[in-house]
C-alpha cells in the first residue's frame, strides 16, 4: 500500500472516522483505524456497535492495499506533520511509514484481517434525504433530554418516527421530554429508536457540513450518509413509551417571559443552593411578575422578573439546572411556559412554534 | 455594618483576596473572606501561611462593622448580580443581606473574633520598589522551574537574592534550573526564599496592573503591595543550593536554532512516545543541522532541523516535556543551546542576553 495525499483532508476524515474508535478496548484492533486504498482512500472506525467510514480525496496510489494502524497516534501525528503533501506506505517489517517534508515515522500495524467485518446497509430508492440544517435541529433540540440512565436502555435514544406528513424526534428521561417535528413527504410510516449518543456525534460530523444526508434503516440499524461519509449504528430495541399521553390536555396558568432574564434570573437566585437534589428554585405566578425564590445551606435569596400571565396564579418548584437547561435550548427571545397544575408537567415553548416543545415534570416542595 | 459600593470594583476585590482563602478548611473562618468596613472597605482571605487584603473603593458606608461570610458563595453571588450598585448589610439574625436590583441575598456568616490575627509587616523607608513589569518578568521567567516535590520543601521556594548591584531569582527542581537578572540599586544585601506558589498567585494579582510593587521582609514573612493589595507570606527556611556552583565554566558544543521550529519538530518527533519516563527525544548535531530521533512502543521517528552549530559533534538525550517547556520559556525567535558535555548540564538561553538562562540537565540514554 503507498499512496500521498493533503494532510489536512486526511486529518479530517480521522478526526471523523475517530468518533467510533473506543479509546481502550481489549481488542486492540478496534483502537485502530483501518486504512483502506483501492479505487479511493477509504477510512474505517468502529466500536462495533457503530461504525463511521469516511472517504478521503487522495492524490496518487502507487500500490492498493490495507492496514490497522492506532487511531490515537497516528491521528496526533498526521494533525503535526510539518507539510502539506504526505505520503503514506507499508514497510516489509510490517511497520507503516509516514514521510511528510524532513519527517519520518515507522509505526506498528496489526494485520487487517483481524478487523471485524461491517456490513453497510446498501443505499436504496427508498432512502429518506434531510437537508443538514434540519437534521442538525431535529438532533440537537431533542438529545439533550434523552436518559443517561443505563436501567432504561430504550430512554437512552430518541424516538424517530414518521407519519402524517411529519418527521417528529423525540427524547424522554424521568423529568422531561424533547419534541420536534418536520414536515415529512416521506411516505412510509415508521417508528425506530436510535442511541443519543450515535446522533451526539452525527451532528458533530455534519456540524459545518450544509450537504443534505441520506437516512436509511433495516430491522436492526440505521445508516446515515452523504457522499463522504458513512455512519451505522444498531438500533435499540424495546417499547419508547407513547410521548403523547404525557402531554397535558389544558393549562391553568399561561406565562410569556423573556428566555435569557428569566434564566439569568434563575441561576442567580439559586445560587444559595448547594445541593440540588434536596433544595430547588420556586416560582410563585403573579398577573405581571413572577417571584423566585430559594433557599438552601448557603442562605436564602428571591427577585422578581416581568412577565405576561393569565389564568390562575400557581406556586411550583423546579430542579435549576433541569428547567434553565430546557429553557436555553429554546433559544428564542420570548419563552412561554404552560403550566397544567402545580403538581402536574408543564410545556415549554417558543411562542407560536408548534414544532418545537419541551415537556417538564416539577418536584414536589418539601414544604407542601 | 452597612456600605453601598460598585458591584464590578467589589468582584475584582474579591477575586484577588479568595486568591488565599482556601476551598475547603477545617477551620470554617478560613473559607470565608473578612469584610471589614471602618473608613474604607478592606477585604481580607487567608490560609494563614499566605494572607492578602485589598482595599475596594466604597460609595457610601452608613454603618461601620466586620463580619464573615463564605467566599466561594458570596463570590459568585457578587459576580452574577443585576446591577452595578449593590448594597451589603448586617441584619439582627446575623445574616449578611445583599440587595442589588431586584435581587435579594440572606447568607449566613460567621463571629469575624474566630478569624486569625494577620500581623502584616509595616511599611519602611527600606522596602524595594519594583516596576510591575519587572517584578512579572522575575517571577514568570523563573517559578516553573521550581520543585512540586513535598520531599525538597526549600526548593518549592523561589530564590530572591540581591547582592552587587543584581537583583536574582533562580528555582530549581531535580532537572533544571530558571535564573533571571535586573540591575538593582538596592544597597543591602539579601537571599530569602518566597514559595513558588505564592508568587504564581502574586504575578496574576498584578497581571493587569502598571503600578510599581513594593516588597519588604522579616526573619521570616515576606510583603508585597501597593496601594490596593497587601500581600504576605511565611518565608521558606532552609538551605537553598548554591545555584553558581551548577553552571558549567566551559562548553563543548554551542547551537543556534529557531526556537519555535525546534520546539514544533521535538514535540512531532516525540509522539512516537506514550511514558516520558521510560523513552526519550535524542539529539545529534551535525555542523548545520540537528538529528532528532525518538523511539517508543507507537513506533519510532526521525527528522532534521536547519542551526548554526559550533565545536563538537554531540549525541544528548532529553525528557521531551522538560526541554520543550524549557525553550518555551525562551521565548524568543533564535535560542541558543550550550552543551557543556553529553553528560552535563546545558544552557540554554536567549541570543546576547546574558540575564536569563535556564540549565537542564539530559538523561542517561538506556544504550549509552
Amino acid at each position: 500500500m503507498k499512496f500521498t495525499c493533503n494532510r489536512d483532508l486526511l486529518a479530517e476524515g480521522l478526526s471523523i472516522v475517530q468518533k467510533a474508535i473506543p479509546n481502550k478496548s481489549n481488542y486492540p484492533a478496534l483502537e485502530c483505524v483501518l486504512i483502506d486504498v483501492s479505487e479511493d482512500l477509504i477510512l474505517t472506525g468502529s466500536d462495533t456497535d457503530l461504525s463511521i467510514t469516511y472517504q478521503v480525496p487522495v492524490m496518487i496510489i502507487e500500490e492498493i492495499g490495507q492496514t490497522l494502524v492506532n487511531a490515537k497516534v497516528f491521528c496526533d501525528i498526521v494533525r503535526k506533520l510539518p507539510d502539506i503533501f504526505v505520503t503514506i506506505e507499508t514497510a516489509d517489517n510490517g511497520t507503516l511509514v509516514v514521510n511528510c517534508g524532513n519527517s519520518h515515522f515507522e509505526l506498528p500495524t496489526i494485520n487487517p484481517e483481524q478487523y471485524p467485518k461491517i456490513s453497510f446497509l446498501t443505499d436504496s430508492e427508498n432512502a429518506l434525504e434531510l437537508p443538514a440544517e434540519t437534521l442538525k435541529n431535529l438532533i440537537k433540540q431533542t438529545v439533550f433530554a434523552a436518559s443517561v440512565d443505563n436501567a432504561k436502555m430504550i430512554l437512552r435514544g430518541v424516538l424517530a418516527e414518521n407519519s402524517g406528513n411529519e418527521l417528529r424526534f423525540v427524547a424522554i428521561d424521568g423529568y422531561r421530554m424533547a419534541y420536534k417535528s418536520y414536515p415529512s413527504d416521506y411516505e412510509e410510516d415508521f417508528r425506530i429508536v436510535i442511541p443519543a449518543k450515535v446522533l451526539s456525534e452525527l451532528v458533530k460530523i455534519i456540524e459545518k457540513s450544509e450537504k443534505s444526508v441520506r437516512f436509511c434503516f433495516s430491522d436492526n440499524q440505521v445508516m446515515f450518509y452523504n457522499g463522504s461519509f458513512s455512519l451505522i449504528s444498531n438500533l435499540l430495541k424495546g417499547d419508547f413509551p407513547d410521548y403523547k399521553m404525557l402531554i397535558p390536555k389544558s393549562y391553568m396558568c399561561v406565562m410569556k417571559v423573556k428566555n435569557q432574564v428569566f434564566v439569568d434570573t434563575i441561576e442567580r437566585v439559586s445560587l444559595v443552593i448547594n445541593d440540588d437534589k434536596k433544595w430547588f428554585v420556586d416560582l410563585t405566578t403573579y398577573p405581571d411578575q413572577v417571584f423566585i425564590c430559594a433557599a438552601g445551606e448557603n442562605g436564602r435569596s428571591h427577585e422578581t422578573v416581568a412577565a405576561d400571565i393569565s389564568g390562575q396564579e400557581i406556586l411550583i418548584s423546579f430542579n435549576e439546572k433541569i428547567l434553565t437547561e430546557c429553557l436555553r435550548a429554546i433559544d428564542k427571545e420570548i419563552v412561554t411556559v404552560n403550566f397544567s397544575s402545580e403538581k402536574g408537567p408543564c410545556v415549554i415553548a417558543a411562542d407560536e412554534d408548534n414544532s418545537y416543545f419541551i415537556l417538564l415534570m416539577p418536584v414536589k416542595h418539601k414544604s407542601r
